[in-house]
């Protein structure tokens, strides 16, 4: 593990971005939502990504000179077309469109079809609380790996959901989940330690918990059977809750959009990604900040509940990644020596100068 | 258990709720809503709630002649004051003036405070999905029974969220959860049977899971800490994302409306509910019915996934019910001698007769 600095790891991307041809200005946008996840703890969303941005730029599945245009619009709602390009400069075009559309209509919703993978989905949603609006986020993706209850096989990709409301004192509240019960990175964070896995996390072909760390694997990658389940794990459980989330998600990203369904998409197809962007003004319905007021009830009295052991304080969504963040903004944010050589490799291949071996600080 | 038909059971409700003094319109549109729930097999939403509504217009928490009205609007949206009546009125009136907007604008949203109980809150998602939108339904609730992920004490209520979507060929896609692991009835229904409850349903005030059912319904009913989990169980199973998704619900249902945030309401105050209804035309983003098209090719490739044993297909949200309405629009609904007890009580103070005496058959 090596720390780099916020600025180290935002600039090596725009520079990997901008010698794949992307222009400027989307090349930023996307470093700058990039380095967020890093910054917030979700190593899976951040600088990492340019391993599989790579793999999709050279099958010829991602348009790094993509602009985005709005095909149908009204004074609440527009449908946008990303144009092949990376989810994320698409996305926040979006996010700001739906903004600008609440300011003046009380909500605007913003569909996005022919995008690809936008990181991570609570940025976009964070952008609206910054606006002092509630957002909503959810989007498709290409990978189907969630098993419905009572499946043999997966059917639905871990599509998540990003909730975020203004407060006045506090933070905005920020929720960002897939709607499956664990992404998959947190099986392979257990088998590179050797560590099993709890019950309910994995299932075979024939819906029995999966626990050894290693069989989990590779019924998520390489087996047709098996796979993640959905959050609440079995049915007993509540499996079918998060099942149905799941299938929400896919209908709000991919069905109203005309984006792929995932499940049938064509193998070796692009992998048409969709996105759907609410933005809603609390304001139209409690004038003079008492929604903010109850927001700052709300979390203050949840963050002030007795908790069930003294030492850990009881938290809400977005706590942890704001304090990840804190921390490696002072920090820095640290990467594993594997994932620094990958990244070199990369550079290399785009002839660039690797820009990772000035780290802040060895741990 | 004696069973009686959907109309033995609407005209009983309506009765009732007549005797009560709520004008002719409002009770028909509550008795069908909680029949609804009868058929549906959501037991604890239909005429067995007749009781606790006696409670609360005993207690003057129940205006029965209520009259809502809608205090601010604009072409998406509108804010309704439900004068302090039972919700399910309030509700119907709030998703038709949401699919009314929609169908000019695109997007309808009506927020709804100063309501009460609206029983289950898919039957207005439903609404929309009949009218061929896209229908989104959340509502709060006056019972904390909730503990958050490392808290000692509940905090939340089981905060309902309800989605639904219309297709073409097969009915609507019909989610509608609690953002609980379970519903507190299913771990009475344990109890009854003396039946141990699953690990991750219920836990104690150390946070430690509680598998026996007597001991489980006192955590949930007459201790201070302790309760119920949300969606996801203990963290390590996605608990904190139930949790996430239960204080979303709060945000859009009471904090957006100005309704109670449950957590804090006074001991004794009537209980103020609030509710959010979202309808969205999902034809103004994919005209010519591809969008129907794309939600019928989900739910078909869903039913027909590979099921992990062969004699228990996949299903879809909404199945399960559907299939109740079937049986029991056949066969009659189920009501326990118990309950057709305490109706009998309550027709008996209310001086109207008890026709719960016709069962269509005994069981």
């Amino acid at each position: 593990m090596k720390l780099f600095s916020e600025q180290t790891i935002r600039t090596q991307i725009r520079s990997v971005l901008e010698a794949w041809g992307m222009p400027e200005e989307p090349a930023a946008i996307a470093a700058t939502a990039m380095v967020y996840a890093d910054l917030s703890g979700i190593d899976s969303h951040g600088i990492s990504m340019l391993i599989s941005y790579e793999k999709l730029r050279d099958s010829g599945h991602l348009n790094v000179r993509a602009q985005p245009v709005v095909e149908r619009e009204n004074t609440a709602m527009a449908l946008l077309n990303a144009d092949g390009g990376l989810g994320h400069p698409a996305a926040v075009t979006a996010m700001n469109l739906a903004v600008d559309k609440a300011r003046s209509a009380g909500v605007g919703i913003v569909s996005v079809h022919n995008s690809r993978h936008f990181g991570t989905a609570g940025y976009y949603a964070k952008l609206a609380a910054e606006a002092g609006l509630i957002g909503l986020v959810t989007t498709s993706a290409r990978v189907v790996s969630v098993v419905p209850p009572g499946a043999a096989v997966p059917r639905l990709p871990t599509n998540p959901i990003a909730f975020a409301a203004p407060a006045r004192h506090n933070p905005p509240f920020l929720l960002d989940m897939s709607t499956s019960t664990v992404a998959s990175n947190k099986v392979r964070a257990h088998d590179l330690r050797g560590e099993s896995i709890p019950e309910g996390w994995v299932v075979d072909e024939s819906g029995s918990s999966v626990t050894d760390p290693g069989a989990a694997m590779s019924w998520i990658h390489h087996r047709t059977g098996g796979g993640l389940t959905p959050l609440g794990g079995s049915t007993a459980t509540g499996g079918h809750k998060g099942y149905g989330l799941a299938v929400m998600v896919q209908i709000l990203s991919a069905a109203l959009s005309g984006a792929d369904l995932a499940v049938t998409r064509r193998p070796g197809a692009a992998g048409d990604i969709g996105h759907f962007f609410l933005a809603l003004d609390p304001a139209f319905f409690r004038p003079g900040g008492e929604f903010l007021a109850d927001v700052d009830e709300l979390l203050d009295t949840l963050r002030a509940t007795p908790p069930a052991r003294p030492e850990t304080p009881v938290q809400v969504a977005g706590d942890p990644e704001r304090n990840s963040r804190e921390l490696r903004r002072m920090r820095g944010i640290p990467l594993p020596d594997s994932l620094i050589a990958k990244i070199a490799a990369i550079c290399e291949r785009a002839r660039i100068p690797l820009l990772l071996d000035q780290p802040v600080q060895e741990k």
